[in-house]
């Protein structure tokens, strides 16, 4: 069963609520942990300091959508999430599978000009073209001045710059975007990860009752990448969960003075991640995600985070929540 | 007088400056320290670890406005300050005297989907109905990855989710909102408290000239929780006072890499708080505080901190700014 | 050359494509250092502590717009940068050559009510007069409570506060804004700094192919300072650049979990800044910043940073990005 990834346009939630239907509360209602994962991960981390080779494809999908994948025939909306940790290189090979200019340009990270992933730089693929594309990362370092400069380590994102408008405009309203993560060492990994990304009035190009259902088990630590692209203004917010505004999304120690939150600008081009601990303190259910601009909320920017019991199963009333969310949507 | 609850149609600053037309310079013209609290505080921070129980009442009020109060017939808008240590846990006994639908919903603490306030986890009041939400708070701690989380401590708020539409829009637009502080050991207690929120083109649903007017003496700390809701993006500036970017409003030491700010995002469902010196550096006087958003400070998104003399007089030149105010309205 | 600061209808592209063309590769093309800083700094920092004593001279320029100048018929849009470090006073007596009432309105230091530069404290210029400001500054400090208050290190900005509206929207809309710089002991100073206003649609009051040219050699220290106006909401981004998201840029050590970011918030009345070292570890080259909302970088919203070769020249392919971007726009 696949999550977010705009493939199919079949709503997630009629899948479940059929299946729960059939199943009821017996062990087949429990969701596979290796399906559980919306977006696949293109470039799993490795050693510190590799040299990554990838071959990325843009493709048109159904719906009018166009998504960046690493297979042939296997594009999604939002694309793959790609991963390095501070000092890798990634050399992404741009297939351009469709008739129009685009390319990827990515937040973040070091690239040269012939990587910008611009028209400006003449960085772009034409129909049809193949293009490679080259991103560096390092971590913090001394600079002129003798000042530390920040290192790549964030959560942020990729997309076209070359669609329809110099800026990409059309890719990224078709679909053209993914998170893109640099880790520091060190950094905690998590049992699951998800791309949301407020895309004009949709989330991730869907909209209530379809928008994603992101689901874990109790307990589970999760990654949340929270991306935001097109014209409008948003923030995100999410249900009975809430994170450190920093780096990473948890404290230092004890000490540390940045905000608790659970609500965040998520405006065009900006990004940020976390990590919470599935229902912890506040127990399994299907919790909201929405943004917090009440018209946008009302019109479908609005999603489910579904977090089972810790054997996999469905909480109880949690099939009556995604019943009464697909009803509302 | 009270200050900037919707309860009575009346200016303030009407009634201060006629007042002080009557009062000239003389001591009457004193504004009483009991008085100048804008909102009461329904739940002082007790001892840590506290459960307590309140119970709270959502009514119409005149003009078409809905608030929350403590007790019968006292309901405001914004709602009252709820107040929490780290650990506290709080239960709410919402009494709904409405015949509209509505709940509560929390931001940044602990509560489980009973206690969501959401038609999508049947946590409502239908018109009529008691209901009891329980909210848990807790100081930072260790979780799975041994990674320290954060602790509940903020300026957060907390608002309808059921009237009108599943996100609470037409509760929120009536006035359904209010201040919910959750303060960690050792944080310092202010001496007055002001709730500020940017609500559509209102600053707690009232417009200049009578938007709210904040009072407090030279030289007393004073918190200020500003909160945002509804459709529109604000900036919320403060004339004269500055603070910290962080948790607290406040820098940990000398060499606190926080920024300074004077003016900040208030979007709708972000909140976040400080506490100044009033006056401190700048003296006493007529300071606006204004969405910065040209066009919304035009429109009316503007009121007035007045900085009282030591004594609690008004300064002078104050009176004139006021009635100022008063006319530009 | 001038870059930035609009006085002359040209577009600097066009001459800097003209000269190229007649200059090819020569060292005629490299840009005279002295030229290289947009914006004149009109109270350079000098020891701390120092009262100094300016005067600002507000003016018409061609285009309808109005400006600050720091001499008699050399006002800009934006105004001069004006610096101090924590401790200075700056006394700014400002000559209003218009016929219209104006004021100038500081963000982030101390004034008392007479320099608030609004109509409700009647502190603004009639038209021909001469008024004085007063603007304190201030480090970190321990006041009532024992806690460390914010310093007044940042980067502000300074803008009308009387034209039009009580708000000044008519003359911010014009042109009257400028950078304010709040230095801290031990501060880095950068090479050079520039300053970028998202003014409603524009950047500085211009749009592409005429919006702000920033040119630096490759590794030089730069110093952005971003400033928000007006009635719209924007995102920052800048390619191959990024920077700290606190009160330098900078991190305060290898450990500081500040988050590195290249696009950030910049909304009405806001401003930030940070420092980069030109083109490092992405090298020379046309590099675009640009509002990340999509229909503003289609509208016109997006310059260029020139990172010259270390020798100042330009770099290669630059030139045809340069014509790029004239061309598009």
């Amino acid at each position: 069963m696949t999550d977010h990834p705009s493939r199919a346009g079949a709503s997630p939630f009629r899948q479940l609520s059929r299946r729960s239907v059939l199943a009821g509360a017996t062990a087949s209602a429990v969701v596979p942990v290796t399906a559980m994962n919306g977006v696949p991960a293109a470039a799993a981390p490795a050693k510190r300091g590799d040299t990554r080779r990838i071959t990325m494809y843009a493709e048109e999908l159904p719906n009018g959508l166009i998504g960046y994948g690493t297979s042939p025939g296997e594009a999604t909306v939002p694309g793959p999430v790609l991963e390095m940790w501070e000092g890798d290189t990634l050399e992404i090979e741009l297939v351009n599978n469709t008739d129009r200019k685009l390319s990827i340009h990515p937040h973040g990270v070091d690239y040269d000009v012939d990587s910008d992933g611009t028209p400006l730089n003449a960085s772009v693929n034409e129909p049809g073209q193949r293009r490679t594309y080259v991103w560096h990362s390092h971590g913090p370092y001394k600079a002129k001045g003798n000042r530390w400069m920040p290192g790549s380590a964030g959560y942020w994102h990729y997309h076209d710059h070359a669609m329809g408008t110099p800026h990409g405009t059309e890719g990224i309203n078709k679909g053209l975007y993914g998170a893109l993560i640099v880790r520091r060492k060190g950094d905690v990994l998590p049992d699951r990860r998800f791309t949301v990304v407020f895309n004009g009035m949709t989330i991730n190009n869907r909209t209530a009752p379809d928008a994603p259902l992101f689901r874990a088990r109790l307990g589970e630590r999760v990654e949340f990448v929270a991306i935001g692209q097109g014209d409008l203004f948003h923030t995100f917010h999410m249900h009975a969960h809430r994170w450190t505004d920093n780096r990473t999304g948890m404290l230092e120690g004890p000490h540390d003075t940045s905000p608790s939150i659970d609500n965040k600008d998520l405006n065009p081009g900006s990004s940020f991640g976390f990590q919470v601990i599935a229902g912890d303190g506040v127990g399994p259910g299907a919790w909201m995600y929405h943004c917090h601009v009440q018209f946008h909320s009302d019109q479908g920017m609005a999603g489910i985070f579904l977090v089972l019991n810790e054997d996999g199963s469905v909480p109880e009333g949690a099939q009556a929540a995604l019943d009464r969310y697909r009803d509302q949507g």
